[in-house]
């Protein structure tokens, strides 16, 4: 499908004119570098990373040419989800450092022209939260913060939740409270009771901690979990899925009353509106913005995007099909139909974006093979729109899979015990970043750090990598580079299948030299002929290599022959 | 997504030439004209349509500028299943004519130009097959020709099926059969028992029966529930589906061992190398083809068309989109959606195909309402490919859904009684065709016609729209005309959602003029601005509008600016 990254004229004269700056905001075409927080940089040698740490490490990312990032949670937390669980949402987590130390971060991010994006988790509070001890002894005006229910009394007297729906992380979504003796509804873990986002008072206090953190100089917020935020009043049992007969499992039940409600709408217009009015009043600071988090369908996240009546939502709902719809085993057609797809059910107008890994999802060196790192990178970073990249993806990181079940600290994977957590384990793709082949990669100078180092740091590591001649982070870096010319900011853009294994794209737009990427997505040589796709094949310039091709950038090649190497990406341009 | 419709450099050196007959063969970009061979023409009086009905009408066909009919079954046949359970596949039903009215009516179309397509059954024969009759009485030879099972005895003494396999028409897919003393197959109704394919004699039986019609002339066959041609030979119970708790209806059951086996695909390219074979020996007539019957998945059906291996089968997997996935409540990004995915996974240099309607579900002016009657066929015709029309569609015939439970013969809508006949029925799709507004719409002269003449045949007929001024047969055949240039038979294609409810799509080749069409899916009035999609808007002329557009053929449009009325198409020529 050629078309518009943004379908509007006034971009299209910004090309003629030469000058896009003026036409498309920050956030439709950055990447987003997502960091997370307790991994990336251990500033006092507590084998913790924290704040101190990645502001030592911005100028790393803005010499990568990176401008945005996103946190993982920073709040105060009792780290029962590793922050997903916020005990203060206007406190920093002691282990990561002080309000002090994220005010120097801010600072420093603005002065290097790095947007800091925050993530913002409404769903649900820590039990630990003062809101939640108020609620459970029924302070007045507290009291229906979250979701109480007295449950069920049955005829043999003994009582039972509300209702069959099952939570995320397996078992009942309701707990008993002894305190106030009722149920409380938490749809992750027992210790993450739900907001209850029907109570004013809790969007009102919600609304506070956003405007809290926006007046520090963030430039938005990651929302998560976003498509839980309401449940059905009613509190009725959910139909059973038949996909499994285990009612503790959360695929039990299709969710129908307990996810993707109306209101999840109604919540993200709201807050988008706080934004602009807030970015209105402070136009010191780029527009802030919103990205949301929601496994959903489709039409759903479209809708986000931009509802049927024209309203604006979500900047940008997280597209997460590299990572849900396609594997190592995709062939050429399964990428480019998920690319189609998310473009042709996108409302006119709005920013693609393309989610390629983050902390809860193998990384691509372990889902597609090593071998596919450069070519991945080269997709994600040529496509029109926003693209998202978790750290440590452009050193081509691997999954540390054979962490010991003694070192394993992630509750899923310690609730499946010794035997199966390797499979479920999210630590993993959470060891800390490899800086150098220097102790614990230079991440930390404690003798143990929170999760341990992947043993490949020795080589695998930042420092050899910017020393090498060739490396997956100088290709990241090419990309970023290329990324920055007007072509890849508004250049049209047309995708195809040039055989079962190879796919082609290209970025366009008349007068202006074409940029190509092409990728192998097999496991053997495919040689190609791109003349057709091409329309008029002039020649093919080398843009971007892949680390082991036989390609180099400024070399010409032939478009009617083109031989790709087993997973070889290619970036050129046609001139 | 822009692309050519047969990836291949001949194709395009043709267009260059100017003269694109020679590269594409007749079946790349026919439309085939679904023939229901009961309700099309009945030449002697009896009420129901036949062969005699068919061929006084050929010329019709040929004046309308059809050059390829596929007709649904019209061989011997106890009707149970309106021809679709066959007694002597290489016979013709009495009720339907000789055998020399048929060789009339392929001499005839012959002579005009059309090629005739048979619908080939060969998952199951009629009960009332000699065949059966022998395999029932375990004449040697025959004992294997059906699939055959002593059944399970319980500890009680009870006889059962020997897997919970269910029919595709409810019940058991076994029936005890008193002479034999064994279960047979049956996936369909109990009086359509499978064939056995694992067996050489049956395929070799049916290798006989397509040699016979093709030496009658005819250009090739449509392939009849094609994926239930194998069941796994351990007949081992199917996974429970959860989508029903009824044990007889088809969904209860995950059909991975009664349906879609690998071995389909053997014996579809067993065929096409039969037809090819005889192609080869007679190329006297067109290249005879196979289109294949399959409700199947996107890669399923791609392998049909050419495997991994890149073995060619299937000229045309009927592609069921426009019927299964759009429907009237769908927006323009859908259109786009079932559009793109088709010809993505289509494998390269294949035939895209499109089919808008059948025998077996609701009409598109009850689909998607009398006023898209015109949009659906500029959508079906000036995409890239094939395209099905079945008969009546022309015309923007309608479901006669108020027919009386008394005149019902179909016999699921039978099965359900007289309450629930209406919403299952596929007689209302199967009315006779509607002639001119003479007795029986000019379909017989009988008293009474096997299925009621849909009432509104005094206004909607062929004779009232040939004479009208403007009419759904004139857009049609202004369409079939259009066809006919080489824009549209080898154009390049690129398709977009303009909005949420208006998609436009342009057949376009560098020194040709393009054709755009432009359909607007909802029920207002939109305004759209095409200027940005056609990159470089010259003017827009407009080459075919519906019968109640405002817009007339010849007239200048202004690209920025069209506004379309609620349901409207617009095929345009950008000079
Ligand atoms: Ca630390
Ligand atoms: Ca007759």
């Amino acid at each position: 499908n050629k078309r518009n990254l943004l379908n509007s004229g006034s971009i299209m004269a910004g090309l003629v004119k030469s000058d896009t700056e003026d036409f498309i905001d920050w956030w439709q075409h950055t990447v987003f570098y997502q960091i997370y927080p307790r991994s990336f940089m251990d500033s006092n040698g507590d084998g913790i990373g924290d704040l101190k740490g990645i502001t030592s490490k911005l100028r790393y990312l803005a010499d990568t040419g990176i401008t945005a990032t996103w946190l993982s949670p920073i709040f105060q937390s009792p780290m029962v989800d590793f922050g997903y669980d916020i005990s203060d949402y206007k406190a920093i987590q002691p282990e990561y450092g002080t309000m002090a130390d994220f005010e120097e971060l801010i600072d420093t991010a603005f002065e290097l022209g790095i947007k800091v994006v925050l993530d913002f988790v409404p769903n649900h509070s820590s039990d630990q939260h003062e809101w939640f001890k108020k609620s459970a002894s029924r302070e007045p005006g507290y009291e229906d913060f979250y979701v109480w229910h007295d449950g069920i009394v049955q005829k043999n007297g003994t009582r039972v939740p509300p209702n069959n729906w099952p939570s995320v992380f397996y078992g009942s979504a309701w707990k008993w409270h002894e305190g106030r003796e009722q149920y409380y509804l938490h749809q992750f873990t027992k210790e993450q009771p739900d907001l209850n986002f029907r109570n004013p008072k809790v969007v009102q206090a919600m609304d506070d901690v956003l405007l809290f953190w926006l007046n520090k100089g963030v430039a938005g917020f990651r929302i998560d979990a976003v498509n839980h935020l309401f449940e059905d009043e009613s509190l009725k049992d959910e139909p059973l899925s038949g996909k499994t007969g285990d009612s503790l499992s959360y695929d039990y039940t299709e969710h129908i009353y307990s996810r993707d409600l109306p209101e999840v709408l109604e919540m993200i217009h709201h807050w988008r509106q706080l934004l602009d009015d807030f970015s209105a009043k402070h136009p010191e600071r780029p527009t802030r913005i919103m990205m949301t988090e929601a496994y959903a369908g489709l039409t759903q996240l479209a809708d986000y995007y931009e509802d049927s009546n024209g309203v604006r939502g979500s900047h940008l709902p997280f597209n997460f099909h590299f990572i849900t719809d396609v594997t190592g085993d995709s062939d050429a057609r399964d990428y480019v139909y998920n690319v189609e797809k998310w473009l042709i059910y996108m409302p006119r107008g709005h920013a693609a974006n393309w989610v390629m890994g983050n902390h809860d999802n193998p990384r691509v060196a372990s889902r597609f093979g090593p071998a596919s790192v450069d070519a991945m990178n080269m997709l994600l970073l040529t496509l029109p729109g926003v693209a998202v990249t978790y750290n440590g993806e452009e050193l081509g990181m691997v999954d540390y899979r054979e962490l010991s079940w003694e070192d394993t600290v992630d509750p899923p994977a310690r609730n499946v015990g010794e035997e199966l957590y390797q499979e479920v384990s999210r630590d993993p793709v959470r060891t800390p970043f490899q800086w150098s082949n220097e102790t614990n990669a230079g991440f930390s100078t404690a003798t143990k750090t929170w999760l341990p180092v992947h043993p490949n740091y020795l080589e695998l590591n930042l420092e050899a990598q910017k020393v090498a001649n060739r490396s997956h982070y100088h290709v990241y870096k090419d990309l970023l580079e290329l990324r920055k010319s007007a072509i890849m900011r508004v250049g049209r853009f047309n995708i195809e299948p040039l055989t079962r294994w190879v796919f082609a794209f290209k970025r366009s737009y008349p007068n202006f030299e074409s940029i190509i990427t092409v990728i192998n997505v097999s496991d053997k040589e495919q040689l190609v002929d791109l003349s057709e796709f091409l329309s008029h094949p002039k020649k093919l310039v080398v843009e971007v290599s892949g680390v082991d091709s036989k390609y180099q950038p400024g070399q010409s090649l032939a478009a009617s022959a083109l031989l790709l190497a087993a997973r070889e990406g290619l970036v050129c341009r046609l001139v």
